[in-house]
């Protein structure tokens, strides 16, 4: 009784939760109630809550509307998904998927945390596990082995199995380790198919759609050549997109990487020199055979397109990666929607359908930056291509799925009062020296914000541009991936499979089932 | 060309990745590729795979059971939940989740990565949204309410809207403000009802249930005279459970806080003295009104209840919060599991089913002190109880809703190999210093592990027991919560619904929905 009097008393005289914590001893912190009255208080004062929810009908007629949405749902039937689109957003944790969120709400000058990304509108959703073979928290190139060719190998491998070590060129060529992707099912079924991303047309995600390779650094000949690998043995990617199957037959392909297709000898036509040693320009080639085919490198060309008279499109937007969208030239390059338009309306003419790919890509640089700014203004040019793509389409016989490849170390800490900027300072709360944070932190990055005696240091005058590096506990150059699960969402024929947690390698055997390609059980068996 | 040898030189010396990082000009940052030739190197080698996943048979085989069972599911229908589960996990974030998973298959001596938590095997998933009406990043007790009465409200109150201001007694006391919990509402048709917590019976998340308060601390009259409110005209939880509708109706109630229902002028049955003020003694208040229930304060006596021969049962296993289940004498404190299985067997016997809500309370405290081993234990007891739920009851008649109330800022980081053990160190890769991380860390938390010239300390020594305090960035005495969503998952009839992302205070309406209960739309309605 005497001690909780005292406990008591120095709350009264206002010493800090952390003072108050110091002299409870371990068994009493254990049966000790984590909110107090000190904390209760900072937790509970000067916030602001919205007036329309004061009214608890306001949530019963929001419950309803979300029950009668699932209500209105066509029973799962036999439905067959004549196209499919599946979005990727590279890095897209679902930290990332809620700040996202949050941001869109308070840029149309709302609180934000009651907005919604067109996706998650969707009808259903279910979760992934990205784990690879040999990685417990993995990369974007055994994931997109996983969710692009329904198998999991090891880190940093493409299109082939586990079986293949990082490296083991002569392994990654027996036939046995060689996997098929869905755009390959998708092209044996007479569909058509294109691939986007705004990363480089061989980075690891869009690769997964036709590449096999053992590195998947191995972009280029030269690529191949500097690990002491003979290019002609190991292909590279880009050969393989232009001269292998699948991808010499994608009618859509855009993206960054310009570099990796033309020899170093020339320029490519943003200026740059190519990547090529092998003096081989893969865009002439690809041009010879496609006589019926475009090469477009800046979006004045992109939208000049009549996608009606051309059989395939080639759109090389940069030398490198493409340039974020907040940091982009818009008349020079396009935006994601644009891309995904332009896709839509090529691969539509096909009367047996078609498998698109598109990657919003640049949301993971943003996160490896540790620009959740960046990051996230990326996640909503990727939801916008999304609501375009469901608007496009018809959702009677064109699947889309939407997931990500692996979550980041991103966070939204502490307990910050309704609407506040999700890229500020929680003004809520302070560490023990009484110094505010960020809302959005990450484990692992390259700014701590230390002074030299290890005390984070106050960030007012910094935070707030779009490019401001948020703050991480462990430093490297950069933020690293993490290992939580992934959210997918899907709508249309067959979304009512995309529930539940299941493995990411199962997600392309799902989309397969629903547009009855590959060599799995199909929907249309069942009929 | 001379600035690509150049790196590549410096690459073969042996020079870190940060090191080459900070060569490139920003304009070079921006379009380089975040995975070169040295971080590939650390993330590709050294790493375990399983052989049974180096044959893609293995995740074709995979996905088509995933698939399969998903094919197999009763179509959606019109078909009734008689009785519905709730289980709460709380602060169980999705990476919580992720991380229980993988320990649960270590401790059975595997990689980890690919175990999977009972619910986890459910038949549908969402995600909920947990913000609440005042506060970007929520606490359990305007979540509870969200979750049990389907309104969301302001941060720290339970049972009302928000149109009531922390404290203010008299708002909570207007019939307009307070709210019906989904328990009233299967009081109301006739069903059994109980609440199953580790943490105390007049804590935030069990409280959503029974209790209406401007203050979750109010939780007996001692807690709200400390805030000069009078307790006659603001009554306090443990007396609002024992003396009003619903609580004094519930059939089952099991948890901590014995102190809380009786005077500080005796001992209660754990040989502490009591927190009451006012002299009143609950239980035997409790026991007058029923004549036929019994009241239990240990594992014995527990399991040693005839359910079929009592009207109702309160337990209270603790004078505040039960033990950490690593920490529990296990002849003395019982399990969620038994705890569970007692629970269903008493209110099984209502032909009219029932309604539980169960809660694996200390998830929340072990991510709050940091002790991720703690946390992801408690995690596995969770799901122990629900698989045993799931074992004792129809899915033909009994829907098993299982959610979070809010996340933790718990992330897995870093690119560790397949099966590195998820309380220990990543031996894949460090910071800047050379220094090994944990894979798990938390934003803000009690021990940042710095020296003093705010460096990283090497953690091999301190690694590895179960109470191990993790790492954090912003320096407090607990960690906080976070504002990510967390999942939902389900089985039994109308589980379908639990799809998509949805507001957390749509949870109970849909629950309602499936058991004809409450206000709103009813699928009973519908047949």
């Amino acid at each position: 009784m005497y001690k909780n009097r005292l406990i008591l008393l120095i709350l009264m005289v206002g010493v800090t939760w952390a003072r108050v914590e110091e002299i409870h001893d371990p068994e009493q912190l254990t049966g000790h109630k984590l909110v107090n009255n000190r904390l209760l208080e900072d937790m509970a004062t000067n916030k602001y809550t919205p007036p329309e929810e004061k009214d608890p009908q306001f949530w019963y007629n929001l419950a309803y509307e979300e029950l009668a949405k699932r209500l209105e749902l066509p029973q799962p039937n036999a439905k067959k998904a004549k196209n499919i689109i599946f979005f990727l957003g590279d890095g897209m944790s679902l930290s990332t998927v809620a700040a996202a969120r949050i941001l869109k709400g308070q840029r149309q000058g709302n609180t934000g945390e009651e907005s919604s990304l067109s996706f998650e509108r969707f009808s259903h959703s279910g979760l992934s596990r990205t784990y690879c073979s040999n990685a417990q928290v993995p990369d974007s190139a055994c994931t997109a082995t996983a969710y692009l060719c329904g198998v999991k190998t090891n880190i940093v491998e493409i299109g082939v199995s586990a079986a293949v070590d990082y490296n083991n060129c002569t392994a990654s060529q027996d036939p046995v380790n060689r996997l098929t992707s869905i755009a390959e099912w998708a092209q044996n079924a007479g569909k058509s198919t294109g691939i986007v991303t705004t990363t480089t047309l061989t980075h690891a995600s869009p690769s997964g759609a036709y590449a096999k390779t053992a590195n998947r650094l191995w972009e280029c000949d030269t690529d191949v050549a500097s690990y002491g690998v003979d290019p002609t043995q190991c292909i590279d990617m880009a050969t393989q997109l232009v001269t292998q199957v699948p991808g010499k037959n994608f009618e859509v392909m855009f993206g960054g990487g310009f570099g990796k297709f033309v020899p170093s000898t020339i320029q490519d036509l943003h200026g740059n020199p190519g990547e090529r040693s092998d003096g081989v320009n893969l865009l002439s080639k690809w041009q010879a055979q496609h006589p019926g085919g475009v090469l477009v490198s800046n979006r004045k060309q992109l939208l000049s397109v009549d996608t009606t008279s051309v059989s395939s499109i080639i759109g090389l937007f940069q030398s490198q990666l493409m340039k974020f969208h907040l940091e982009a030239d818009e008349t020079y390059q396009p935006t994601l929607s644009e891309l995904t338009e332009v896709t839509i309306k090529k691969l539509s003419q096909n009367k047996n359908g078609y498998f698109a790919f598109i990657e919003g890509g640049l949301i993971d640089y943003g996160n490896h930056y540790n620009k959740a700014g960046y990051a996230l203004d990326e996640a909503l040019e990727f939801e916008k291509a999304i609501q375009l793509a469901r608007e496009m389409t018809d959702i009677e016989d064109t699947l889309i799925v939407v997931t990500s490849d692996h979550g980041h170390t991103l966070t939204i800490a502490g307990y910050p009062g309704r609407g506040t900027p999700i890229l500020g300072l929680n003004h809520h709360d302070t560490d023990v020296n009484g110094v505010k944070y960020s809302v959005l932190n990450y484990a692992v990055g390259p700014n701590n914000y230390l002074d030299s005696e290890g005390n984070r240091i106050d960030l007012s005058d910094q935070i707030g541009g779009n490019d401001f590096v948020f703050p991480s506990y462990i430093t490297q150059a950069q933020g690293t991936h993490s290992g939580d699960d992934v959210g997918i969402f899907a709508s249309g024929p067959q979304s009512h499979l995309f529930t539940g947690v299941m493995q990411q390698s199962t997600i392309p055997h799902l989309m397969a089932y629903a547009a009855c390609i590959g060599s799995g059980p199909k929907v249309c068996d069942e009929v």
